[in-house]
């Protein structure tokens, strides 16, 4: 979805836009993780949802007044993403210590926007790990929930229900205020079917999409009335490092948090389409499908197979005879699954949790400021890793105390510091990192540099490293 | 199956043994390829098919008498897998120049026996790719077939039918000749459905287990009658190496080649189990089911799941609600079929040939005559191995033009030989191998030796490799 211009700079004045890219789920495993949640995967093309979300946004609003809140486990990645699209947002992520639900981290996002816009003016909350494809209605439909948030309203933004669904929340219409404008008449949380088949048959209920738009001195009134204690802490926020007190914080979302508390709520009709992608089914349903209405991404040979979301992002899937399945195949992990049980993998997630399997927690991939690694291999006494270090990127000078390193650069360049002696290795070099010296990897290049780093020794976790320096501001914290 | 006496040793006088081992096949595909055919896999437990078949041939023949025949590709592989079961069988290892089917390889094995019993004797023939179980009635029937190849019958076993097949071939009893001895009415190779039914219900027809008894002299007499082209080869066989001529000879079986042309042929009922494993339908028929019915192997998380096949040799398959199917997992491919679709697998094997894949030609797992090597990740320009050397090991001298080497040892000790200089490295240490130069690894330890090794360049096939010397007789071939 590649797009230049912006054509609504103007869509709704005094008005800045806060996207939400904290959220954590694997509700999409093998492919979501604890550590990679939706927000952060390319589902359907090259971009993530973030980027897609990012670029939708900017066709609505101006950069500098797009302001993206994540935390800490996620912000180089989140950095790394937003800045491919546009790197004017770099100085606009803004980092929770914690993930704390969506009311702090538009908290946070509230009070940058407050100190740009001291006369008073609007937020509009965007969820990243939607889909969205009709941004031109989306934009008009922005529009007027700006124009009635001006009004002293706080917008929330209903879409019809395609179907029955267990799975969203709900708001309900009362009294019409304006065409396509409601009064807000109550929220419903994830209603049973029997009440979601009669909302779809009766109508007068939308999906709740996420989407608030609100003024934002309305807002912090909000929260000073209706959760003191978060306000409490906002006020004091400069007294004490916000690390602190901010496990403190209550992990509350906005619905729960202001908008089921507050009367003068709205709903505005959404009538662009919309997409929660919370299961493979949404991402079967909303694929691309072939004559054979199988959605099918990577290294998938299929024969004979209908109806099926195969998925390959590691080795070769070969399906036979396969209908109304779901197989997702990564390095370290396959799920198959027919259509119909699609909700269970949460219990999948759920054993592997109880076992305490990284399977849950991480993917074989995973992103750093520097770069990324992937783990190709690994055994109790090695540990075979592809390194990736953008160009200009720098890794903290550090020390291992239970294994050495073996590097072979296989393409790009690097600069190797050992013990204080710097040296310069080009495709095909090699250099052992002896255990408990003191070593940094950089990237002096202009193209990426990619290494396979052999890992040796009894202990190869790693929180087995001691950071000197880190331009990254990460020494003495895990890499 | 470990077992250590050998009761039989006078099982049949003067008869030797020969285990057939060169079949090639790719029906139980990912796990069998053309390089790793089943019989050299372990399939329901720590022995592979082949150890199976040598151990329950060992306990009717004294080692001396047993001899295992196979062809180049696999020689090395069953040359390690025979001697795990017992080192005597090394000397009895025959190999092909070419996989040239049973009817060629059985006459390179009679030959050896008729030197050792040059007043005449009796060959027994078993495929090495069969599961039989029951060993005592095996033995006990396998008695009444040397009672009557004795007599001058060229013996087959039959087996009855437990199902209607249309994959194997049968054979047809004529007029009882003793208890359980039947003529040879004709041989039928694989009948359609209707046909295999009826056989199933009238009786009268048994499974061609493709076990043979036979006089070696009769059975020479017979390729002389039926097979002159074979036979003209086998008389001119010292006139120029083997290999020469060896592609000339027609690939063709026992039963097609002499069995069905002769007239002295008896069929003794053979009472033992038997299957051929033709099909990963017949790995789940014969496999240990748990209370829903599902047969697992390796890293496997069911959920809900019935009357299933589930194998994972890499990577963790997480299966929710599947019934009646068929999951194969390794490291670089996945299958998944449901159980009536089995036969398909075929179509899959057919379009990698199409793609020209290695998928379909070798297993991620390669035997070597010094151990084996794991392909860990490959890419355009680097690949990594993790390679296994056999205390006592050597690998050939030898030389890349196109690729540097880099070995990381993590395990045990290594004998590093580079452009006439040798080092002996241990544990955590490493050694780069500059493109071009002369060098060879060995272990001269006790222990396996593991290291990986990471190649870096533009061409990274296995057929960049020059050999000055092999102590496996290798120089100048593919490693």
């Amino acid at each position: 979805m590649p797009r230049k211009s912006s054509p609504g700079k103007t869509l709704i004045p005094q008005c800045h836009a806060v996207i939400l890219a904290g959220g954590s789920g694997t509700r999409l495993w093998p492919l979501s993780r604890n550590m990679l949640p939706k927000q952060l995967l390319a589902l359907d093309g090259e971009d993530t949802l973030l980027q897609q979300t990012v670029k939708r946004v900017l066709g609505a609003f101006d950069p500098e007044c797009v302001w993206v809140v994540t935390n800490e486990e996620h912000v180089f990645e989140v950095r790394n993403q937003v800045q491919s699209v546009d790197k004017r947002l770099l100085d606009q992520v803004i980092s929770e210590p914690l993930a704390r639900n969506t009311l702090p981290a538009t908290l946070l996002a509230v009070e940058q926007i407050s100190k740009r816009l001291p006369e008073g003016g609007l937020t509009a909350v965007f969820p990243s790990d939607h889909l969205i494809r009709d941004e031109v209605t989306l934009r008009r439909n922005l529009q007027k929930a700006g124009e009635t948030a001006a009004k002293g309203y706080f917008v929330t933004m209903g879409v019809e229900a395609s179907q029955p669904e267990t799975g969203y929340g709900y708001v309900s219409l009362g009294r019409e205020l304006d065409v396509g404008v409601y009064e807000c008449a109550g929220f419903i949380e994830k209603p049973d079917y029997s009440m979601a088949k009669r909302y779809h048959r009766d109508g007068g209920h939308l999906w709740n999409s996420g989407i608030f738009v609100f003024g934002c001195k309305d807002f912090l009134k909000a929260v000073a009335v209706h959760q003191p204690e978060l306000w409490a802490w906002w006020l004091a926020r400069e007294d004490a490092p916000m690390i602190d007190n901010y496990g403190r914080i209550a992990d509350i979302s906005i619905d729960y948090g202001i908008a089921e508390r507050i009367d003068n709520i709205a709903v505005v009709r959404a009538e662009f389409d919309w997409e929660d992608l919370g299961s493979w089914e949404a991402m079967y349903r909303l694929g691309k499908r072939d004559k054979d209405g199988n959605v099918i991404q990577g290294d998938v040979m299929a024969v004979d197979c209908r109806n099926s979301l195969l998925i390959s992002r590691g080795g070769r899937l070969a399906a036979v005879g396969l209908q109304n399945m779901i197989m997702v195949q990564t390095r370290d992990a396959t799920l198959a699954c027919p259509m119909p049980h699609v909700q269970r993998v949460r219990e999948i997630v759920d054993m592997l949790r109880a076992e305490g399997s990284k399977l849950a927690e991480c993917h074989p991939k995973v992103d750093r400021p520097w770069g990324n690694y992937v783990v190709l291999e690994e055994d109790h006494n090695y540990k075979i890793k592809r390194i990736a270090v953008h160009p200009g990127a720098r890794l903290s000078l550090q020390m291992h105390h239970h294994r050495s390193e073996h590097w072979v650069v296989v393409s790009g360049t690097a600069e190797v510091e050992i013990d204080g002696v710097e040296s310069v290795l080009t495709e095909n070099q090699s250099v052992d990192i002896p255990q408990a010296s003191q070593h940094r990897l950089a990237n002096p290049g202009k193209v990426l540099l990619e290494i396979i780093e052999i890992q040796s020794g009894p202990y190869l976790e790693e929180d087995d490293i001691v950071r000197f320096d880190d331009i990254y501001g990460r020494a003495k914290s895990p890499k």
